[in-house]
Order: C-alpha cells, then sequence, then structure tokens
C-alpha cells in the first residue's frame, strides 16, 4: 500500500519510492509513504483561496454541525479504523482512546461552537469597555478568524484523535487546515481522511494531507497562518526556530511530552482508598498504549515511608499485565509503534539505570503472547526507583517513552514540590489525597508547572477521567519542557486559530458590526412592539421604553406577603434607615425586576415563547415607596437556531427611576420564532 | 550625571565608562549610562527569591492597592519628571502622554484588579467543567502567577507609559520585574524608579532597574519568567530566537513597531465630519511625540478621488506645525529623540522618495524655534504621496519612525483592504466613514492583521482617545510585523505573567482550593442561618435547604396583577398548552425567584446588608399551579474588601421542585460585614 496524499482536492501518489512502514505485532510491512513531488507553496495557496474563504462563508453553528455529521459520518466507520490500528500495536482500548476519543472531540466541538458561540461571523470577547465619559466612545474585543492556513503537525502515538483534536478547532474557528501525521502510523490517518473526504461535508479546501515529509511547506507561511505540533521536544524546537516563522511571526504552538509526575500524599498509606487509587492509575498510565503517551506518569513520587509498600503493590498488579498480539485473549498491553521506538526506549532506559534501580520487569527476558517476539515491538511494563531523587538530574530529564515508571521517594511536601517543579514543567501533574491543606499546598506549589493537574480521592476516584486523559473542554499543554503551548480547553482552543482586535468606535456601530447592541446615547425607537416581531424581523438596536409606574409602600407589602421575602430593608423603616446603603424602606430587588415585565411585556401570543433566564443583574440605585420606574427595552442579540423555526434573542434592560437615575440593568434571555407570521405557539396545538 | 542601575536593593553605579547621552533640543549631555559590572544572574534570583515570594503572598487587592499608592505617590512629583522629561525632545503635551498616562495605566489596572479579580490568591477563569455523568469529577481552569521574573525591555520614545504598562499588570499579577529602559531616555525611567523605591510601596526585590545592556540577563531565564519587549522588529527577533528562550520555552511578548493604515472612506468627502476628523489625526499622528509612536499612522489611504482634496487640506494645517524648544510659546512639535534617530529617519525617507513623491516639508530646509538646530534632534513633518502604492513594496515595507506619513490612493472598498493587509500585520488601523456597510467590510477585511481598530464617525470623533492611543482596558499589540504579541487589555495583559492550569477533582475540593465553591453531590449542611454569619466567619460550601413551598394558580393571578406581567403562558390555559414549551399556565421566573427568597432570606437585620444583583439565571422546568419548590442556597465565594469592614459575597442559589427536578439556577450576590458581631447596621445608626 502506497500512501497518498490529498492535495488541492486530489488524491496523489508520491513521485519518488517509499519508506516502508512495519506493522507492530508481526513486523510485516504495512505501507510505503513519500511526498516526493508535492507541490507545498500551491497547498498553501489552495487552502488561504479556496478552503479558507468557503469555511469564513459558514457561521459558527455552521461549522459546528459540519463537526457533528463529519463525528457521525467517522463513528459508522469507526470498525475498518479499528482493524488498521492493530497495525500500530494498540489494544481494543487504545484504539478506543484514538478513535471513538477523537471522534468525541469532534462532538465536543460542536456542541460548544454552538452553546458558546455566536451564530454569526464575529466572536465576541468579554464585556463592552467604555472608553470616555460621555458614553459615546466604546471599546469591545472580537475574534475573527486567520485568514490563512493551520499547519497540523502530529504525532505517531494517536493517528486519530491528534488530528481530530485540532481539526475541531480549527474548522470550528473557519480557518481550512493541512495535516502532517506523523509517518510510522500514518497509514490510519490517511485511511481516516479518505473517509472526511468522500463524505463530501467539508467545503473544498478545508482539509489537505501531506503524508510524507513537509518539504518546504514553512517557507510559505505568514502572520495568517498558524503551525500546532506534537511530537518531540527536539523536532518542535527546531521548528519553532526556522526563520519564516520567526520573522513573520506565524502562530506556532507546541506540546511536546513531558516527565509528568504524580504524587502520593502522606495520608494515603495502604488500606485507603487513595493508595489503591494511586497504584491502579501508575499501572494504567504505563501500560496504556504502551506507555506511549506525552501525558503518562514517568515520576511516581511517593512519602519515602510507603516506598516499599507502594513497590510491591505496583509489582503485585504489574504482574498480572499480559504483553502481546491484542487479539488474543487475555492480553493486556500490545507493543509500542515500531522496533525503532523500542531500541529507543530501551537505551532511555540504560541511562535511568545510572540513578535508578530496575524494580519490576526486564526489557532482556519477558513473556509475549502471539505476535512475532523478534520483529513485533515489544517490550514488558519497567518499573524503576530512584532513592535520591534530588541528587540525579536524569530521572528528571531522560524520558522513556514507553512502559516505563520511576518511583521516587520525598521526605516533606516541600521536597513533593522541589521533585516535581523538577521535571522543568510538563503536561500533567496529579495528587491522590484526601487532605485539603495538603491539595491546596501541591496545587499552589506546582501549580505553574502544569497544564494540567488533577486531585484524585475516594470522593472522585470512580468517576476520575485519569492523569493521561486530556480533554476537549480543559486545556491540554504546559509550561517549559512541555512544550508552553496550550489547546483545546474548549472555546479557548478556538480562539488560538482567531485574531484577537479591540474595536473602538460609537457604541451604535461596534454593536452593529459585532453583532452584540452595546447601550449608548442614542436608542433607535421602534413603533412596533419587539414581542410581536420574529426572530428574522428584529434588528438590534430596536427597541422601545415603556410608560412609568409608581411604586407604593402597600405593593411594597403585598410583594413581601406573596413572594414571603420580609428582609427588614423591606418592612422596618426604621432598620432600613440604619443600613449603610438605605435611606428607608426600600423595594425588593425582585419587585422591580417584576414590575418591569409587567411593563416591557407584551401579553397576547405572538413569536416570543418563553423567558429562559437572565443575566447580569445589577442593582444600581435604591427605589423607595412612591418612586416610579419605566424600562428601556432593547434587542441586543439574536441567535436563530440552524435546525429550529426558533431561536435566542438576548434583550437589554435597563430600568430608570422617574429623576432617570439607572435602578437596575440586565440581560433577558428569551427563545423566539423565526416569523410572525409562523404562529408557532397555536399551529403547533 | 551617572545612571545607576537597582540591582538587589541597591543602587549600583557601573564600573566602566559610560556611553554618553544628549539633550535632544540643544544637544548638551545629559546622563552616562553602563551596566558593566552587573551579576545578571543575581538580579534573576534576587526577583525569583525575595520579590516574588513577597509579592504572592499578598492578594490582588492587595497588589491592586500598592499599584494605586504606587500612583499617587508619582503624580505628586510629576512636575519633576515633566522637567527631565524636555530632554527627550518631548512637548508638555507629549510629556503628559508618557507621565500622567502611564501613571493613569496604574490606576487603571488598580481598579480592575479590585473589581475583577478576586481578593485571593487564585484567579479563577470560566465556568466549571463537568466532566462525569455523575457530576463527581469537575475541572475549573485557574491562572496562579508565574514563579520567576518578569524582564521588561522598553522602547525609548515612552520612558514612562512604556515602564508602568507593564509593570501595573506584572505586579498585579504578583510577578517581580527587572526592567531595563532604551538607553537613550533611561534618565527619565531611572528618575522614576527611584522615586518608586524612595517611596517604599513595593516589597524587596519586586522591581530592579537595569541602566544599560542586559549583559547576559538572558540566560539565566527559564519556563517561569516572561520577556516582554517593546522596540524594532529586528532587536525583537534576535531576542525571540535565544538559545535560552527557545529551549526553555520562556513567555515571550513582542511589540514591534508596524506600518500602520488610516482609510478614509469614500463617503467621507471634504465638507463631511469624518473628512475633518481624518486629517485632524492623520496630523496628530504625525506630529504628537514627532511621529516616535509604533501606533502612527504611516499609511493614510484615501479613496484616489478625494487624494487632491486630502493632500491640500493636510498641507494646510501642516502648515501651522511650528517646529522647536518645546518651552517655548507656540511650538507645537519637539524634536526627536537623538541625531541619530534623525539621521535614520532621513534615510528611510529617501528610501521612500523612490515610490513616492514628497509633497509637504523638506528634510532639508525648515524653520526651527529655539533650540539649537544644529545640534538639537529637529526634522518637520514630512507628507509623502504613492500614486500607486499596489505596484511598491518599500511604502509598506519601509518605516521612518519620525513625524512622516504616505498618502495612498485606492480605487475600490477591496483594494483598500489589500493595501492595509500590505503591511503585514499592525498594531493598529483606523477606518473613517459614516457607512455601516464599509466599517463592517473593512473591519472584517483587516480586522485578522490588526490588533486594535477604530470606526471614527461624527458620533463618536469628539469623544474618541484616538488612532495612536493603546488603552489599559484594551489589547495593544498586533500579528506578523507589529511582533504578534499582547499587552493590556484589561485583565487580560495580567494573565500573562500568570500560567492557565486546569484542576480537575471532585466539586468540593476544587471549589475550596480555588476559592468558589461548585455545585456536587454533597452539599455541606450547616445548622446556623448563612445570613446570621458575618464574611469572616462564613465559609464557602456552608448552606442551607429551605422548607417546601406550593405555588398555587391563585398566586400566579396575584403575581400577575402585581407585577402588572400577564404573558399568555401565565393566564390562559389554552394559549400556554398551544406554547411548544409548556403544557399548561406555568409560573412567572419572576416569582419562581421571588418566592425562593422568601424561603432563603432571614429577615431580620444582620451581617447581610443587601442584595446587589443576580448572575447567570436559567429556568431549567417549568413550574406548574399546584407545584412546590425548595432552594438549596450555599455560600459561594467571599470578596472582602481590603479598606471596608464589608465585602461581596455570592451564593449559589439552586431551585428545585416536588419531584427534584431543578427548575432554576443563579447566583444572588450580596453585600456583607465582615463580623456578624459588628452590627454594622445598627451601630451606624
Amino acid at each position: 500500500m502506497r500512501l497518498c496524499s490529498y492535495v488541492q482536492g486530489e488524491w496523489v501518489e508520491s513521485a519518488g519510492a517509499g519508506t516502508p512502514l512495519f506493522h507492530a505485532i508481526d513486523g510485516s510491512p504495512v505501507a510505503e509513504i513519500s511526498s516526493e513531488g508535492i507541490d507545498f507553496g500551491a497547498m498553501v495557496r489552495w487552502g488561504r483561496e479556496t478552503g479558507g474563504p468557503a469555511l469564513r462563508r459558514m457561521t459558527f453553528h455552521q461549522r459546528a454541525l459540519m463537526l457533528k455529521a463529519l463525528a457521525l459520518h467517522l463513528l459508522q466507520h469507526k470498525e475498518e479504523f479499528y482493524r488498521l490500528s492493530r497495525a500500530t500495536g494498540a489494544t481494543r482500548d487504545d484504539s478506543w482512546i484514538d478513535i471513538e476519543g477523537g471522534i468525541g472531540t469532534l462532538f465536543a466541538y460542536s456542541g460548544k461552537g454552538r452553546r458558546e458561540m455566536p451564530n454569526d461571523h464575529v466572536y465576541i470577547d468579554g464585556a463592552p469597555e467604555t472608553l470616555s465619559r460621555g458614553g459615546g466612545f466604546t471599546g469591545q474585543h472580537v475574534y475573527l478568524p486567520l485568514e490563512g492556513v493551520a499547519v497540523h503537525i502530529n504525532a505517531y502515538n494517536f493517528p486519530c484523535w491528534g488530528m481530530l483534536e485540532k481539526l475541531g478547532p480549527t474548522l470550528l474557528a473557519g480557518m481550512p487546515a493541512i495535516v502532517k501525521p506523523a509517518s510510522q502510523t500514518a497509514y490510519l490517518a490517511e485511511r481516516m481522511v479518505r473517509r472526511i473526504v468522500e463524505a463530501g461535508i467539508l467545503p473544498a479546501g478545508a482539509l489537505q494531507l501531506i503524508c510524507g515529509g513537509v518539504g518546504d511547506l514553512l517557507d510559505h507561511l505568514d502572520c495568517q497562518d498558524a503551525v500546532t505540533f506534537t511530537g518531540s521536544a527536539t523536532t518542535g524546537l527546531g521548528l519553532k526556530q526556522h526563520p519564516v516563522i520567526v520573522a513573520n511571526a506565524v502562530r506556532f504552538t507546541m506540546e511536546a511530552d513531558s516527565l509528568n509526575s504524580s504524587i502520593l500524599g502522606p495520608d494515603a498509606g495502604p488500606g485507603t482508598p487513595e493508595f489503591d487509587l494511586y497504584v491502579e492509575e501508575v499501572v494504567r498510565e504505563m501500560t496504556t498504549k504502551c506507555g506511549q503517551k506525552c501525558t503518562a506518569i514517568r515520576r511516581a513520587l511517593v512519602p519515602r515511608e510507603l516506598l516499599p509498600a507502594v513497590g510491591d503493590a505496583l509489582g503485585k498488579t504489574l504482574d498480572r499485565v499480559v504483553v502481546g498480539d491484542p487479539d488474543l485473549e487475555g492480553v493486556t498491553m500490545g507493543a509500542l509503534a515500531s522496533r525503532a521506538q523500542v531500541q529507543e526506549v530501551r537505551e532511555r532506559v540504560e541511562q535511568l539505570r545510572r540513578c535508578s534501580e530496575l524494580v519490576h520487569g526486564s526489557p532482556d527476558r519477558f513473556e509475549v503472547r502471539g505476535g512475532d517476539p523478534q520483529r513485533g515491538a515489544f517490550l514488558p511494563p519497567l518499573l524503576l526507583r530512584c532513592d535520591e531523587p534530588l541528587r540525579h538530574r536524569e530521572v528528571h530529564e531522560v524520558e522513556a517513552f514507553g512502559p516505563v515508571c520511576t518511583l521516587l521517594p520525598y521526605d516533606d511536601p516541600a521536597q513533593a514540590v522541589e521533585l516535581a517543579r523538577r521535571g522543568r514543567g510538563s503536561l500533567v501533574g496529579s495528587v491522590f489525597t484526601f487532605d485539603d491543606d495538603f491539595a491546596r499546598e501541591m496545587v499552589l506549589g506546582i501549580g505553574p508547572w502544569h497544564g494540567r493537574l488533577l486531585v484524585i480521592d475516594r470522593e472522585c476516584g470512580a468517576e476520575s477521567t485519569g492523569h493521561g486523559s486530556p480533554l476537549p473542554s480543559l486545556i491540554h499543554g504546559g509550561p517549559g519542557r512541555a512544550g508552553g503551548g496550550q489547546e483545546m480547553g474548549g472555546i479557548r482552543g478556538v480562539l488560538h486559530y482567531m485574531q484577537c482586535v479591540a474595536l473602538q468606535g460609537s457604541p451604535g456601530r461596534i454593536g452593529r458590526i459585532s453583532g452584540r447592541w452595546i447601550p449608548g446615547p442614542d436608542p433607535v425607537p421602534d413603533p412596533v412592539h419587539p414581542f410581536r416581531k420574529g426572530l428574522d424581523e428584529l434588528e438590534i438596536g430596536q427597541g422601545i421604553v415603556t410608560r412609568s409606574r409608581a411604586i407604593g409602600l402597600e405593593e411594597i407589602e403585598r410583594f413581601a406577603e406573596l413572594s414571603g421575602d420580609r428582609f427588614y430593608a423591606h418592612m422596618d423603616a426604621q432598620a432600613a434607615a440604619a443600613n449603610p446603603f438605605f435611606e428607608g424602606r426600600v423595594a425588593h430587588g425582585y419587585f422591580i425586576v417584576s414590575a418591569a415585565a409587567g411593563l416591557f411585556v407584551d401579553p397576547a401570543p405572538g413569536p416570543v415563547l418563553a423567558n429562559y433566564g437572565l443575566e447580569n443583574l445589577r442593582f444600581h440605585t435604591p427605589l423607595y415607596p412612591g418612586d416610579s420606574i419605566r424600562v428601556a427595552f432593547t434587542c441586543k442579540q439574536k441567535t436563530p437556531r440552524e435546525n429550529e423555526d426558533y431561536g435566542e434573542v438576548r434583550w437589554d434592560c435597563r430600568v430608570f427611576n422617574q429623576r432617570d437615575e439607572l435602578v437596575a440593568s440586565y440581560d433577558v434571555l428569551t427563545l423566539v420564532a423565526r416569523s410572525s407570521g409562523d404562529r408557532l405557539a397555536a399551529e403547533r396545538a
């Protein structure tokens, strides 16, 4: 099988002879790979000129639905991916993380895109900033998609997940991608891209694939492009210093494997649930994917007095691991990705043994169930122990990217912190404890060295997703050795492919450009009550100012009785006057917003279907008996739903008293039918 | 005057001979500068070991108040700074931007720190993420201060502002700084640092100063340090590629001057307010600070047909500019920072003249009022015009960092976009138009190439803070040529000096670590009603579950009458049932939250002083007549005020029906006295 690249909308076989790739279990040839002859500059232009504009014409919600369709399509083909995944040495469980975990990332981004982004082209970040005393000059941060291509350079260990966790945020942002999988397992990524392309769900130019080297690709990048790299620190640092990336300030994110640590608390001795959870987690991180995870636990930090107990318990659990062909019954750990990888891990273990003792497993003598022990890429779990970890650099610097972990004792909490920091920046760390003080000390002490930190205990152990699992809603990436980058983290990861721009201008104009009305000196009057307009007829900035209504003492008392809220500031003149913020009895805040609704609501059935919430309510001026209120009620933002005949409308609501002082301000959230003619309510009855 | 460095808490004079610095107006020697003999590694350690821990012991609010005290102190000394600033060639107006603008940044960060950050050590970013079906495993992003030093490398044009706009966010984050001002104007920065040190407001180690070169400083940095650079692209790119910065993933932000453009809309011909605003702004940007602003307008893009009119109007306005000694009456523009700078600008203007015509001013013949025309660094405003800007690269690439601007005609909006983009990334752009469509086309078209964009028109022109003014609440920095960095932007700029960490664990534990309670399966019961506890006595996670109350149809009708809200879903059974979300008449959402208050409020005077707002209210399940509600009310977050005997308490409020379905969820915001014993209300009466 000669792997192809997907270039400018065509599958292209390379001109030259390919590099052979071998099966991890039996050593047989699987595929050949080469990118010789590809015009990389043309790929960049195709992405920029064809893919980018097509994606940017879609709204965030349309792109989110595209991701969902893609995920559903890939799920239908999952068994094909599982079959091919065996060649990478993966067990079914390993492949599940890669294949279904990767597809799950698309589902997650589809959901987040629709829930947390507007159905529009501009993403609004934060609240508007008033920039002048008069309020006539305002600022609003927005994000716009970068207009170049995203180059994704992926690692060999998760050919599907690694590709999809980058594609989700990229496509949702509205940016086309050029994916370059690591050669060793590129056959699986290539197959998945074939299924993606066949589905016809993505617009032309949105996705291209390079099987083989990237040639002069990076020479064609500028400030509108982004490079997202996952892999070894050495390769990553080389790319980061590429003269074009530096000179053109090409956005560059790097995620490198790191020497992640997991800390057992002094309270978590044998017999505690935390002890058992710790042993289970260390073994899981050593054996899942044969330990070929950039997030795996490489350093197990345990209180010195617990070292023998932890060593024994780990040994007993590791004894049950069965290495071999994942297709065979009882096999719990497969093979590394290649013989070359086995050789590298062996060398690193030798380096580690200069300061550590091998306490479980042997790289030279181990059993393999099935597969080809000579030609397959097998290695057993290897547990080391370094008794004086503060005196040796290797244990904090040398990473054996396989089923390898080193036990490190610590003498007190400060030493645990110091040891964890010696990793000089990690993707993830974890702490197993049921002690709040120890947990907080560890989080504050090692937090700045980490991108993600778990505190595991009996309360969450059963539900924990695990030390080694990056999740789409949380950031993935860490400082220093881990590369200093950041991916995913929900919408944070989408913004990586967008430019933040601070817009300044009049509130009206900035509101119209950003798609969210900003209160300013000039409301747009509208003779038609906004409750009589469908979502498609409403325009942001349109609204009404209601009549005025007085609030009397007798009404405040009736409200107190009906609600049951007899707080003294509403009921007792003398006590209220003693309150530092009030001069006497005041109306309930809840009464103010209720009476405001009484003023702005148009009661008859119509396109407005329901009030589903309220946001950012603030009471600015107390309302005293005899004061009156009126309401400025303005359409602030519209979010039509792509597949429904209704959507969300956010209204700006400002309540003023008879002296035009602002009494309360808030956003009212409603569901509104698309059209006022389409009398949704009546017709469905 | 030999400038000193402030090293490890001591003022240190350099060992070697210094480089002389000259007065910009009369060429006389002002100071000598050298950093020879400084132990830069010891500076880094002093910052890390003395400054960092002292700052991190303070809360965000304490650090914010420290910034305010610093700003007030510096204001008292402002006239001294103004006097010294004249040597830089600045007019009083120029110095105001630098000195009072800089001090204003400290005030702004002090205010933002207290309003938008907790009075705690952990900054919470975004909402918690539920990570398991059972809800027992949760994620929360937090930010923690980096534990290294922030190295600030500043430009010569704004020695005060450039220093303070970086110091504000850095100190607020809790990170110590080492400031290295550009040599040419370091005497002003040094004077300001002397006043800062004398005030004794900052803890030891929080601030150090290097007057002169940085020697091997960067060799000592690691992933907990940050470098923030402002200056020329050439110097910046050199630093960015420094092997230690690359290898250790040292956080690096760069802000370089760029070829910013300002676009006049086709609608904004002579006679429109936008035309006049444009002419005024271009001239202001050319002459303020002698055009030595990284945000200045370098390229004025105007519709080709308006080119003559704009040229004439600019010429007439420029005719009124008086160059000379700022101390003399009538002088409106001072000198550049140095003769070397004058020489460089002259050379750049010559380069530009290869494709442009000089249409106003002459670098060789111009009048100077006062000062020393030969030894001072004078140059008049120079306006060029390039008739075919799409055919020439120089005009988009060569920056004359002085009172220089080039007029570029465009033929249609797409061409305006293309020309603006040719700058390959700018700090700021502006559009002068009263046309919504043109404004939106420009913002979407050039937005991704900019960090900040203004749309100026008659509505906001008078209140506009101007094209060239970075503001503390908005981001400053742009893609590509502008360096790809980002500073300020309110709290965004603070987070640059902190590490984002995704915490995972049980909701209870993560809530206690982060300082904000997260709803989970295990509420902490408390026999004392929380309204009876002062801020200092309350603990997050403590709360109550109220009794249950039924809501009947009669009460819904009374609520409708009292509030005036007779929306059909509450009043008309048939119409309500036709609504797609309801099965019949439902209680008002406003009634639900009012009745909930009736259940959780403890009415007698006590430490709870007022309800000042509500956040994130969502209605989850409709409440039908006959249903009942009960409320889980839990202390979520406490924000004591540093200088008051009260503070904010945020409560988590969840309303359930008789089937334990969630009816509504929201945060209640209250002001609470510090102590229940300190009966604030009663005592003050």
